[in-house]
């Protein structure tokens, strides 16, 4: 059997099993996944040891120290991904609800029933924790779940799935509910991507090379986010001490991940009050600043930033830095540089909190928080799958309602139609 | 300024103009909705000359009488896009609405408010009426809406586009809104499905040529249906004489329309009660029934299905009827050959019911009901722009509200992020 007939036949008996998961009970689905946190558990050690051979080939390969980080594995992030699952089965099953049911004239009666997607495809690249998160999140909706892992991380995720595929077949679930696609090869990637009459969903997981690859290739629709590079808007009207903790910590407390923020926003009126001391509080936490020429004549010690700037995810601790004349300017350099994931306003303006709530087309708007929240557990939906930057089918933050769809459903007593013409 | 600078320059205008309408009040577009249904009504003469203009074009490069039909404008035809319009200024407006706000236990208040996409870009063939429908319900839902209409349609829509935005901009609306490609030619498509940067989504509507054409080149989301293969299925447990109206309902009474039943399934218990009745009635009606070897040893008077009669959406007055052992056997059937647009069971079992429900895997399912009813209309959606048979974003009819997204809100009091590691 060559590459593409062996994908194509991990995909056929995923569509198969997906049939037998959407109507699977939720209590069922429960125990399967507490029965996987308990095997991760019970098989840490050879975790660790397959994770071990992972990180010496990588080592040798030359890799960075962030890259080991992410890939690396210890007891605490295994009982991590285990707590992941029992947290998943305690979330509340959103298949088989029924909606919206309404009487129409005729008397039939029209809802919405919400049903699994089908048969989902995740490709990833380092971080084993997401052959976790991926298979918890996938099943709970009712879905099979096609994992395709980093090649550096073979080892490890390889028998993660081996240990939840194990457990789910214990308890019954269907054949090929878990497919791990164990050939390293991009061409394997192709092939899944070009599966589209099997597959319903992929959701790419790594960094913008990845995310192209799978968009540009794919016939099957794809939910992705592109890049966070989110702003805060500082307010004439803001509380300068809320202003300074909520641009420090967007800023200085997880520097390298998406939610951070990377430009500062100030009201011209402001500026001078707030950005000396913001700056000094910056600059102690080793944040690099670039600002505007209004920014710099404030405060000297800034570096210049460019145009480029205003359109660069640094994921580090470096920080663009704009003055504005007020909330107008604000919204338009979020629109034209913003990502759409998630921005913020801080404000103690009714009106000025009410018009960036609806301008700003992002993901995720923030009155007098952190992006920092922009997260799926922390909007209470558990364990998330990623965070969509796309408008259709998703948009913030996925949990496990997102990886569902609705159906209508229609209960008469015999009724026909006649059209008029 | 070449085909290509000049589609990138209406989009360009139709995103800003987005912007504008994306804050617009719900009474401003009702009174442009209402205004523009007037306009229709005034300019009559206008558009049947232009309409006029069309026909004899068409009917001179020897177009079928079916593609004249679609075609044809005349008064009757553009009352009822007025009365259109007006239905959908009548239906409440999604955008702005809030909903599963919670209250997170540090505080924060989360929850969903629903905002327009964007730019829709609508890509449709011969019938003149898509043009008000697209720009109605896109305008309702705060869309600024790029229209492509056929080329033999060419001086009705680009008339109709003219009107329906000058009475956008006589009540305000922003230059831009309504966008209107008038050159003729593929490359135009072309263009425009290639405009990720500005365009939100494509709504291909018309054949499946056009929808491939659309899907293959696009690197926008597309929402679309692709045909509705219908199945009915009689239970041991049905009603004769309601399964017997049903499927005449659905067979009969518009056979050209993708909710019309292509093949019937009968339970063999069932079947020589039904069958013959049925047959003479469907008929006389001047249907051409074509059976498995089971059905016809019921009744010899049919054509002998072929395997790809089960495959065929015949948009016609031709039926394949089907024996099957019961339930399990009808949904493996389904399951194999529908489109999953719309399906019906017609039973008195309760439990059959449920499972026929559950199962079916179909934008609309349907109990004791035809399959014509799937429709937004009938859903009470008010009009609709098409009817997905895809799982994402919106699944069955499409109407005002499927033309809208939410975006996550977060009010807080000064909230940081401190995670645990």
């Amino acid at each position: 059997m060559n590459l593409s007939q062996e994908i194509r036949q991990q995909a056929e008996e995923a569509k198969r099993a997906s049939r037998v998961l959407a109507l699977t009970p939720s209590q069922q689905k429960n125990e399967v996944l507490k029965g996987m946190a308990e095997a991760l558990r019970k098989e840490e050690k050879a975790i660790l040891e397959a994770n071990q051979r992972d990180m010496e080939s990588s080592r040798r390969g030359g890799k960075s120290g962030a890259f080991l980080d992410r890939l690396a594995l210890n007891p605490k992030r295994i009982e991590a991904m285990a707590r992941g699952l029992e947290e998943i089965a305690a979330l509340p099953d959103p298949v088989g609800e029924i909606t919206e049911m309404q009487v129409r004239p005729n008397g039939l009666r029209v809802g919405r029933m919400r049903v699994p997607l089908g048969v989902v495809g995740v490709i990833y690249e380092s971080r084993p924790s997401v052959t976790a998160d991926a298979v918890g999140l996938c099943l709970k909706a009712g879905n099979a779940v096609i994992l395709r892992g980093g090649k550096e991380a073979l080892s490890t995720n390889s028998l993660l799935a081996r240990i939840l595929g194990q457990e789910a077949a214990h308890h019954g679930l269907p054949h090929g509910c878990i497919a791990f696609v164990e050939n390293p090869d991009r061409a394997a990637v192709l092939e899944l991507v070009r599966l589209s009459d099997l597959v319903d969903l992929l959701i790419p997981r790594g960094g913008p090379e990845l995310i192209r690859f799978v968009v540009e290739n794919s016939a099957i629709p794809v939910v992705r986010h592109e890049k966070g590079l989110c702003h805060i808007y500082v307010d004439r009207e803001a509380d300068l001490a809320m202003a300074r903790e909520i641009a420090f910590n967007a800023k200085v407390e997880r520097p390298g991940v998406c939610n951070a923020m990377e430009t500062l926003l100030l009201h011209e009126e402001i500026a001078p009050a707030l950005l000396p001391s913001l700056a000094d509080l910056l600059q102690q936490a080793g944040v690099e600043l670039r600002g505007c020429p209004q920014a710099r004549a404030i405060c000297p010690s800034m570096k210049e930033a460019s145009e480029d700037d205003w359109d660069t995810e640094y994921l580090d601790l470096i920080l663009s830095v704009r003055v504005v004349k007020g909330l107008e300017e604000a919204l338009e350099h979020i629109a034209n540089h913003g990502s759409g994931l998630a921005e913020a306003i801080v404000t103690e303006s009714y009106s000025n909190a009410m018009r960036f709530l609806q301008a700003v087309d992002s993901s995720c708007v923030f009155v007098n928080a952190s992006t920092r929240f922009a997260d799926g557990g922390e909007f209470g939906m558990g364990a998330e799958i990623g965070i969509s930057t796309q408008k259709l089918h998703a948009r913030g933050p996925m949990g496990v309602r997102e990886l569902t769809c609705t159906k209508f459903i229609i209960l008469g007593r015999g009724q026909v139609r006649i059209s008029a013409r």
